[in-house]
């Protein structure tokens, strides 16, 4: 008899009830969010233009350690959560390795990711203070749907700058957005002064997360009753993706688990900082050690091969400056597929920890193998993976490969954020042999570079 | 304190592990397929050509009750069974009804149905049996990706002719298919005998499942070590689809919960079937009385406008004749976007249930209806259902709505049959407002009914 079933499901009751903030148990903070005029560390009420004010308050909390989630949000994450943690018996067969596989799957919603369950809060703070409307970005895509269909619930209007490579990539993502009501724009456009500058400069560009980052703050703050939302690299949305890592906890502590490494796509850093985030207590606490890998693309290698320096967290420099890995604020990534993972930057507190050294690793893996990898786990697991979630899913498989050779059974958790139903294209290429790495040379890396803002006491 | 949860999963051992056989509990048996040549009932025996030995002889068996599920499939319905149960909470509050709904959500899984629950079987008895290959017919492209996805775990070569409507709406379906290594051909199509005369007669048809049901049988019977699998009309595939109900009916007893209406979209017949398989057996046995209500495109209206015939179950006419619900087997159906109902024919079961009084009601619905309650389900249910599926929740809104006016409780029980990711260009075509009902006219249906076969006994 099988003791651990293959899918294990939290009860409605076991759904987290708090939100966990990383902050609270970091030694060290990472570095204040600076207004890019004065270079002054920037306040909570100078946030209000752009965010809305509960919010902002969350941005900048590093004091408490659990934050109630509200009523209206509890009962939205009941209609899509639990998420199921998954024992990936067949991946495990196939590779015939000693190690014990499980993937956290926040694919079984119709936002297709983890993105829905920071969507579902920044909607609920909007309406709450009396907003009518949103702006923001969306890159693959996922973001945008899952705002759109958090915004359809609560009665908000919705634009939503997508990046052009993924808007022509994925044409049936717009739909789904329109049919949650949303207005949907490709990125960078003529409708705002950063999208004009930005296709004059470049005017072949596909564009990236950091362009329509631009476009969306600059419609929101001249917009009466509108702000802005971002659905990565903020420490807001780490703290709602924190239900990942609250859940994924729980479930392994009913099978009398715990993961030896913890495994995550890192674009902007909100799965992996979600997903990590109650194992990661347990390391800043000292109650145990996991070993936490962040995968990004070899295109667009922010961590691996960027610095750790201020910069802009968008290519039109209007937003603040936040201290993090980047690879310059102008950094113009090649059209790979994960367009969730194509930003320049990564989470502040994500590359505190990563600087710090509690956040172990930092691996850059090739598009292509990447695509072998979703293959195989497609076959074996019968699940299409997102092309983003696709880069956990590569370093699970190596790190299986590798206790194997080494005849260990290692406990590998990883974050399946996502699935890849609106990818097809990216998976008609790679099925084709027309799809190619697109890894950036040292030339690009420093071109991007010096697009870094003068900062007093930078480093170089 | 809410008494019943969002979403109601079973354990992994609460899956079933035995079939349920509807045949085993009817008092009269549809009447049996005919050799279209001599006229005469076939025998299993004479079936092996077709089908695979164990499938042949389940389609035959009216005794056994229930059927052992084999280990290895079992072991498959793990990867992505249970599926919930879900209470809509939420579309109750929106349709301010004192109906309780409930919908068992088949679409969690990458092919995006529950037509994965007989792919498997079909494929792993193939597998059993030592063929090498299989074919089938796919209409919405979700059967399809259901058995590449099967034949890639069990090692079977795929050949899938797809609807050409089909095949045109939903490009992305067929690199689903083709990541799962499954080859797909548009149909009709000049790869075969059948495709080449349907062309040649309707230059301009976009196919039907019927057609492309031709070209499946005539390929599968022409190759060595290859069988045609069909993903719905079958009683085996009733039978496999048994586990809806049975898991359901756990379900609702593990809340104190019984159906008073049970509703499912029905195209051949498998999801019907299958989600009222175990509350059948009630109304069949005399244990309960629910209501059951089909509900069919005002498109193709095989149960509410169709015949009680013996007919072929294709339009290249070479399929064994069944006697069913049916609006002629050269019945062109034009194209609405639910491709997975238009079928000219019904499962000779549901068709003999219905026909005898059991299936309490056939209702038809005009697509643009269905995109409506499609889209209000979608905002406030937060999954976007299939096309398919919107039939049975046009249906189950429709009952909410009498129940709010008579002040009823009622439950009502829906089937989701799945998801609509690739089906976008349906929605799209709504939300344009450039979607039209397409109800065939009175003369349509008579030259439908001019291509039924003549035989001996027919009723006119």
């Amino acid at each position: 008899m099988r003791k651990v079933p293959y899918r294990i499901y939290l009860s409605e009751e076991q759904i987290p009830k708090q939100w966990y903030n990383i902050k609270a148990d970091m030694k060290a903070q990472h570095e204040p969010l600076l207004n890019p005029g004065t270079g002054k560390p920037l306040e909570e009420k100078d946030l209000y233009p752009i965010f809305c004010e509960t919010l902002a308050h969350q941005e900048m909390n590093a004091a408490d350690r659990y934050m109630d989630i509200p009523e209206e949000i509890q009962e939205y994450y009941k209609i899509y959560r639990p998420s199921p943690l998954i024992r990936a018996y067949n991946l495990e067969k196939a590779l015939d390795t000693p190690a014990r596989i499980y993937y956290k799957f926040e694919g079984n919603n119709t936002s297709g990711s983890h993105k829905l369950n920071s969507a579902v809060a920044q909607a609920y703070y909007a309406k709450e203070q009396g907003l009518t409307a949103l702006t923001t970005e969306t890159g693959a895509g996922q973001w945008g749907t899952a705002l759109s269909m958090a915004c359809a619930y609560f009665g908000l209007d919705l634009t939503v700058y997508m990046v052009k490579t993924s808007f022509n990539q994925k044409p049936y993502r717009k739909s789904v957005m329109q049919t949650f009501g949303a207005n949907i724009i490709p990125s960078p456009s003529d409708t705002t002064e950063a999208g004009r500058a930005i296709l004059e400069k470049f005017p072949e560009t596909g564009g990236s997360l950091g362009c329509a980052i631009s476009e969306a703050v600059e419609t929101a703050v001249k917009t009466q009753g509108c702000r802005y939302v971002l659905g990565s690299v903020l420490d807001q949305v780490l703290l709602h993706q924190s239900v990942i890592g609250l859940e994924s906890k729980t479930a392994m502590e009913m099978i009398d688990e715990y993961p030896d490494i913890v495994i995550g796509c890192a674009g902007g850093g909100s799965n992996l900082g979600g997903l990590m985030s109650a194992f990661m207590q347990d390391k800043l606490t000292g109650k145990a050690n996991p070993y936490f890998i962040a995968v990004e693309p070899a295109s667009c290698p922010t961590l691996t091969r960027g610095r750790y320096a201020y910069d802009f967290c968008d290519t039109g420099r209007i937003t603040p400056l936040a201290k993090m890995y980047t690879l310059g604020c102008e950094f113009q990534p090649s059209p790979n597929h994960a367009g969730g993972l194509r930003y320049h930057g990564m989470s502040p507190t994500l590359s505190k920890l990563y600087h710090d050294g509690y956040l172990d690793e930092a691996r850059a893996v090739e598009q292509t193998r990447v695509f072998e990898a979703a293959a195989l786990f497609a076959r074996q697991e019968s699940i299409l993976p997102a092309p983003e979630s696709a880069h956990a899913i590569r370093a699970a498989v190596d790190e299986a490969l590798k206790c194997k050779e080494a005849g260990q059974a290692k406990t590998i958790l990883f974050g399946l954020t996502g699935t890849g139903y609106f990818d097809m294209t990216a998976y008609a290429s790679f099925h084709d042999g027309v799809m190619n790495d697109s890894i950036p040379t040292d030339a690009d890396l420093e071109k991007g570079f010096a697009s870094l803002p003068k900062v007093p006491g930078q480093e170089e």
